[in-house]
């Protein structure tokens, strides 16, 4: 089964299009986790269960675990998630991209070393820079399309042109809409990819869905970050109301830590994801 | 001191332009260290040593150390190059690109776990994603710009529009033109900044060289990429001859490790790394 149909599969069963952010920070932990060794992997644990019946997937950020010399606990989370969560699909987001000997080294360690189901990558190295990600033909590779962050729009934002094979016209296109087509024509052709599309720009979701079939998208910058759900809902879903990875980590991981302790910090967890879930549900149809 | 200053302070001491890249492939080792578990360490400590009066700087590239779960040898080999050969520059080859808060974490891997002088960086994602990275101001921060793979082109070789801010002149030019231009400007506004530029494209490395005066470029693609020294040399010199760090890996690191059992491996790294150094010093001037 190839990662997007376990990701369709995940988001059908739970009834989700909520991706849960792992973005663990030891200085907004609960104060019971402090000083534990194992601290990193026991919140993420705690929230992995308290959320895996209300998400089609989770995101591990590995920056946070790279940080703080925490490998072994990334691996142990995504090994957890997959023996007690099975077929729940883990996207390690770690935005890799190098040319192909050294990108086969960085597929190995998503894939092989980490068990990821699938992985995202910045497509400014260009197609050859991506297939060795996409020898592995059970797992999702997941391009940097429109970024959330201000500076995003630096280089993605910039017009290109545009030929269109089929037609044989031209005109002109942004650089994140080249990204959008490059990847969904040519670079998907055994249907592994999708697109990072951040929420704060449902206009360019949009664009993105119209330019892409029904491809999933990967959607950070709701929750802390401010994007809107219903505008990104309404501008991402895809045909079947589906395709669409809306994630969030911090609005959901610290919604309770710093309450009483922070001893409910799961059960508060679940709370915000429950209602996030159900927010996105509202506008996938109609 | 900056990086900028402290490489160009170990060119002029080493009378060197060259970068030997650290790319352990336990495949390739000498028999000797076959199964020892710090074979990465030592293989690289051993090249280390065999090399470091003939160049520049060192850029191991992390791929190669995380698909084989060896960050602390990763870690050890920067702090033995720091102590051991003292005032030579560590490239930490890791094309890092991420959001602002996930960036700092990027940017607290880079220098505060390992140490290094320099990250390379990738531009995709545009300015405030650099800008961490900048945050540490003796550091150095060298970002993707015309890469020697053949995808490549795919991106950076788009023609996008261009205003000239000085004389309201306009025109057209390349994606990684805009990149270096963009970098040696707004971004490069505590002369921390460095580009990537492959040594397949010689006509490139002139082009960025007219773009950012006398800012350094770091030059893969000589040795096993199959990149010309000469015209590389002759393309990317800056007016004081100096400007570049060109890195050698492979044909470097296993000159000689298949040869009567590689136990004379770093003596044939050091007659590799020597000839590559005065060949490049061949071409500084006239």
């Amino acid at each position: 089964m190839t990662f997007i149909e376990r990701l369709n599969r995940a988001s059908r069963q739970r009834n989700s299009l909520l991706c849960v952010g792992l973005d663990p920070d030891p200085e907004r932990f609960p104060a019971h986790l402090a000083g534990r060794a194992d601290a990193i992997f026991e919140f993420c644990r705690s929230i992995v269960d308290a959320t895996a019946d209300l998400a089609c997937c989770f995101k591990p950020q590995i920056a946070y675990f790279a940080a703080r010399r925490a490998e072994d606990q990334l691996e142990g989370i995504i090994n957890y998630i997959h023996e007690r969560h099975p077929g729940l699909p883990v996207i390690l987001d770690a935005k890799r991209g190098d040319i192909g000997s050294t990108a086969g080294l960085y597929a190995i360690e998503a894939f092989e070393r980490y068990g990821a189901d699938a992985v995202t990558v910045n497509p400014y190295l260009g197609r050859d820079s991506v297939e060795p990600f996409l020898a592995y033909r059970d797992r999702g590779v997941i391009l940097l399309c429109r970024t959330s962050n201000p500076g995003g729009s630096d280089l993605q934002y910039l017009e290109v042109d545009r030929v269109d094979r089929v037609d044989g016209t031209s005109g002109r296109e942004r650089l994140y809409e080249r990204v959008a087509r490059l990847v969904s024509g040519e670079w998907n052709q055994d249907g592994q990819c999708a697109l990072v599309v951040g929420a704060t720009y449902p206009d360019e979701i949009r664009r993105v869905r119209q330019l892409v079939g029904d491809m999933p998208l990967l959607v950070p910058g709701v929750g802390a970050q401010g994007g809107d759900i219903e505008a990104t809902v309404r501008a991402g879903r895809n045909s079947a109301g589906m395709g669409l990875a809306i994630n969030s980590s911090r609005a959901i991981l610290y919604a309770g830590t710093q309450v009483d302790g922070g001893e409910k910090f799961a059960e508060a967890a679940r709370q915000v994801a429950l209602q996030t879930r159900d927010e996105i549900n509202r506008y996938r149809v109609g």
